[in-house]
């Protein structure tokens, strides 16, 4: 693999990797959501860091915005085949970080106070 | 699922995504391998970044690190069970990342292209 593409691969990693970005895919996948919506159901996340991982995942082509002419205007984001395909692979990886939360905080406990 | 657990299941997702988590992971799954090896197998990674990396991990229960007493001593870092159970599932994210790379690279041109 060229250099060029290790560093892409890295960086496209990176970001699909990232919590905001797991936690909208993960609610999109149950079908598309308007903006608010989506700031109900990522407990935590500010108003722009949504807007950012929105735009990096419609830039990735893992999810599609459409505004429709209503009145107030409203924004549909919906995951493409690409996000609902990355999205399988995702919920793999909640599923075990979920199963081994436990044991990973026992884990930082007894190093925390193992090392000084 | 508690808020507290929400915010530890979202630090765990962040921390086995990150780039040279997934990096360090990858490599160690062939087998044990020594700092200075790591360094090479992780093109790119700067030794402090290496060393943080690498202690996430042993904190985490990912990895082991054991110093042989030798002269010079000798450090060698070999992934624990669950590290190799991890593994499985960021195999198959990397080869979903490899498998849409060039789609999502084109992705980001025409979104580039098309906003200012």
């Amino acid at each position: 693999m060229s250099a060029h593409r290790d560093v892409l691969l890295r960086d496209v990693m990176d970001r699909i990797g990232d919590k905001w970005s797991v936690t909208v895919i993960c609610r999109l996948d149950d079908g598309p959501l308007r903006f608010n919506a989506l700031k109900r159901a990522a407990d935590g996340i500010t108003q722009r860091m949504l807007s950012v991982t929105l735009r990096r995942l419609e830039r990735d082509g893992l999810l599609t915005r459409t505004v429709h002419a209503t009145v107030p205007p409203q924004v549909e984001y919906a995951l493409t085949d690409r996000g609902h395909s990355l999205h399988r692979i995702l919920a793999e990886l909640v599923a075990w970080t979920e199963d081994n939360l436990d044991d990973i905080r026992r884990c930082r406990e007894r190093y925390d106070a193992a090392v000084p």
